[in-house]
């Protein structure tokens, strides 16, 4: 049973904000640890919104000033839900106070903020962690342990896409809630940032470095009102991005997002090609691990839809759920954070990724557009 | 924001004592209402059991003798979670004492029991309602949705099975924690009271009653050890059931289930031809719902996989979680069931399936098993 | 090369005899044999088809009394294309004239005739065999290997469907060409004896003898225009036939059949269940076998889709086609049904299914129409 | 009926001479033209082994030279079976000779041979194509259609892919009957001319002119026993290939293949997004199209999967075949190209695609070559 508390104090309440709470208010009912998670504050600009997203959520207090709630002696971490134009100045500040940080993804706008970041947040010695969540979908972590047991063998192939359709329409508006993805002053870029980070942390999790990449990136509408001047403004960030690289282990990667793939919603997609084992996932079928395994008896190898909901060990988490056949959601992927979180303070040993997992993120970020802009090849590095 | 709360006794600690507790820890965060859920009390007859499930769910208080809870004020309804022998009984004492009813599937062990059981609470005026959570997955209520808009237009089959594989090891004991399903004696019945209830509360939720049934049930494994007399005992459940049947629309059905189909974990899956649509659905994808419609343009005429995770109204409960392409687990299904159960007690008007709906699956129920006894078609009836 | 001849003789040139024309002509190509087909003559009563067909196919000659062309001499082999109320008198004449008989299915109107027919061909000692041509789809006579090896353990369930939807529609007559199917004159039965009948075949070709059934039938549309009589006539095949029954070895069947499921064009899916191993199949995706090894790693355990392409001694057949990956379509099930029919002259081991398989089905066929009938179960049996 | 000949001389006989040698056989059965095809010829180098393809295939006569069978009066037109590097000699001398020419893919080791070739024959007048056999798949004939139709709108995405994985493995030798394809020598690349230069064809017919691109190559077996020389020598090819670009219409282009994605047979794979409809394929269910149709209903909304075996006119080629529901093989893509070209003679538009739309083809591989080496995004162009 707990017998300590993590007093959390969140900025921001969107959608990440929702989909964080819910995974601290449901983590210590399946995942029990010494530490009991109070929602202690949530910081909005606004009052009344801040208020009514307490009163449903549970949140003890409100405050409207995020510095106020990082100053607060009851704060024990902060949580970070802002645009990511807010992310590197609110975790300083958090750092300076000595608070954990748990921020969302991407860690930053560019490759130095974030490494300003990781040396601020070591230097304090808080604990750290980004919210590249579908680490944790339980199909995504087996995949982890399949290639940690070396099964895969040799890797030739990474490929990942991540496509959407919700931005083909030329009347949607940038900035603004729920839309500040799409103002580049708000988010730094577009699908690169916003959805190909979520692969490259995975990638990377998985495959090792990346070394050099080459990239194109596309704005199919240019001009789109702006929320907060009134006006048609140029668009400023990426609708779609390609790049091709090569890992350190060899291997070639094929990296592709956009919001303008009419007919996919969240399709996050990757695959890994071994000598020995293939492996791929869909965020779609997100309880799913397809996997090809070729010392399988040749008359009968094929891809073998893997159902990872069996509530025994094999299945990294699921022993924490139901019984085999009921799938859980995205959402638990969240919880599943939260509970290595917590595991993490337990043990000593900070559950990733960290700042500095995730800042290695921001350089291949970066060296994408920088190779997109360039239109040459770049390596990954920290300059 | 709620002004009125709800006082729930939950008797019973299982798989289904979390399910429950989960959706009514959950359902105020997405589906607000007036009511607030409070977790009154837990009854187990272990009383460290049942501290510790109250503890980790963060129940109010503990019973050890489901009397006691059921006749405290401070309750206003019991959540009958225990195994399906005790449904009756419980059931007759909560009618007695005022308190609503939220009563795990099958709603009794015989028709006969439910007959009672329907007249009592109804006679007693409280709020009842059945844990068929499967008709809130929103791929299941979305069929509901196009059948009543007459989309389908003539019915011709209803096919239902729910496989699965875990029994099949003859050392597996009967009896006693989470084995009380192989048991006849807690149980009533096998698969066809655990598994095809689901199916027929959906088909007949569809489609319609059901007139006719002919049967045949399996016992593949006879004997197994009994935890509670510690010697090899017979085993009174069916392993497997099948059986056909005619709807009063005309069409025919054919239902199958069983636990012993390797490869199935909990595949329910249901199909319904229309002259002019035809659905169908599988819990082991449950975020999809197959999509055949004949009036279509013939050269791009196939089955459709609707990913039913629009954050919008044409998706049924999807607005209130997350955004295109994310989907939702299992767990949903009861939290949106607590939502309808609260919408009801707001607006007056119960939310199905209430034991007057439950005792139709009874009676059904009671048809194939005495259908396979006499090896001859049975009507469905109130006998 | 090719040594000897087999001269065929074909009655009919529907459908049928367009597939086994095509496999005559290409199974030299692919499966090099003692004997080469000729065609040598082909019979239809209206002179002027059988001419356009002959041209335009390659048969040397035409007939347009099936008796002159059962009497001629330069013939070896007559093979049955024609309704099913014919097969029983052209195949007692063909054998009576010692000719060999490949028939299509169903092998006759009724068990009672198939007896005949199965005495008169065994006492004549000519070659049979009837086209249940599913059998050579590559991936079932994978299955047929794979429960030969033993790879199931005991079986516990069988389930066969045959879905169509082409006669839902009151204006489609019965009778004349390419609608006999609907006229119970000539079929004998509706989707029984048309569709159930291939269902039946394999089921006791890879899971042996169906001891008992109970079925159920029905005719959507009782009324339709006769094509023959040009009057509305009494429909008097079945549109729908579901039965279950109990196989040899302890197993459960349930199989289905129906003209009126909205959505599938020819949806033969069959799935087996064993205590190590399940398989399952679709003639939609006919290049593929469903596979859960139960003795695979718990881990990584899942349906196997294996894309039975390889052209290796793995795949059966498949060596003598293309490479990996490239699949072949139904016709090719003809092919190597002319093949093993080849290699069964060459061997003296006759290839099935010869008449007396194909008189086992008519038996299962006979019992589960009586079934329907009577409304009880039926034990199958030579009666 | 057949009123002309098409005598053919084939020179070449491995798995493509039997494939083309396949369709020349049954082209007359499905598709009734003018013109009957008549095997006049074939020719190997190796006499013993042009006699036995010969007597297994039905041509009247064998050559071992090839000049000699270009010169023969009684060949109308010359198939070009060989390895990469005969293609062009054996071209100009053909379309000297006054022959029509049906030549396999790639038209030529490099896009200057190619020009050659196609003023030659052009100046010659003679009939000519390449045997892009994809473009008949029915599902991607259909594709063709839809995009035609103007159903997609505005496109934004062309992706395709086509995965192997048969040389993974260190001790495959290059050079010799069936893996002439690892030698530079014969095939003058690796995956780009023989994998990625079907994905252009079908990629330029279906959305237009690619301007540019950007590629990587790899070789990841860099030695390999050449059976000419019994020596290992240096391996000249690619065995992965990955490019970005963008097509004239705006579209981005992402397009990779390789032989080392352990798990894929012949996954060619090709999806296309615009702004109202998207359509994706696969050869590994070649008789599926996926369609999303952005105008259906949004509560039923998704992906359909199109069986494309209607046999009506509503899936291109299907109604010659079978009944709706059965599925043909890759086989018949070959069927249906000899079908187009002697329509193409019969109606005097010529049937592509002509060694002009393959010579874009070379144009664009050779781009991708040439950026592979230089690092640098190469426009397309003739230079």
């Amino acid at each position: 049973m707990a017998t300590k508390t993590l007093n959390v104090g969140m900025i921001g309440y969107g959608f990440m904000g929702r989909a964080h709470s819910n995974a601290y208010k449901q983590v210590g009912q399946f995942f029990p640890s010494d530490y009991r998670v109070v929602l202690k504050a949530v910081c909005a600009r606004d009052a009344a919104k801040a208020r009514a997203f307490a009163d449903q959520w549970g949140y003890e207090s409100v405050e409207t000033d995020w510095k106020a709630l990082v100053a607060r002696p009851d704060i024990d971490a902060v949580d970070i839900c802002t645009p990511n134009n807010l992310h590197a100045e609110i975790a300083l500040a958090a750092a300076a106070a000595g608070k954990m940080i748990l921020c969302e993804k991407p860690l930053s706008m560019t490759a130095a903020d974030g490494k300003v970041m990781v040396e601020t947040v070591e230097k304090a010695g808080v604990a750290n962690m980004v919210w590249y969540n579908y680490r944790r979908i339980p199909a995504v972590t087996l995949c982890k342990r399949l290639i940690d047991e070396g099964r895969l063998g040799k890797v030739f192939h990474y490929r990942a896409q991540f496509l959407q359709d919700w931005t083909i329409k030329a009347d949607l508006p940038q900035g603004g809630q729920g839309l500040w993805r799409l103002d580049v002053a708000a988010a730094g870029s577009g699908v690169s940032g916003d959805l190909l980070a979520h692969c490259i942390d995975t990638a990377v999790w998985l495959n090792g470095p990346l070394k050099s990449v080459c990239a194109m990136t596309e704005t199919f509408v240019t001009e789109r009102l702006h929320t907060l001047t009134g006006k048609v403004e140029p668009v400023g960030i990426d609708d779609a991005c390609i790049f091709m690289g090569r890992f350190a282990n060899g291997s070639l990667a094929n990296f592709e997002s956009t919001r303008y793939a009419r007919g996919h919603k969240a399709a996050y997609t990757f695959e890994i090609n071994g000598e020995d084992m293939s492996l791929r996932w869909d965020l779609h079928d997100l309880h799913r691990l397809e996997v090809f395994d070729y010392t399988d008896d040749a008359k009968i190898r094929g891809w073998k839809s893997v159902h990872v909901t069996d509530n025994s060990p094999d299945h990294p988490y699921m022993d924490k759920w139901w019984v085999p056949g009921l799938a859980v959601g995205y959402d638990v992927s969240f919880t599943h954070q939260v509970a290595d979180f917590l595991a993490g303070l337990e043990s000593g040993t900070p559950a990733g990724p960290t700042f500095r997992d995730a800042y290695e993120t921001q350089l291949i970020l970066d060296a994408v557009l920088a190779s997109a802009k360039s239109r040459q090849w770049v390596d990954v590095g920290p300059g």
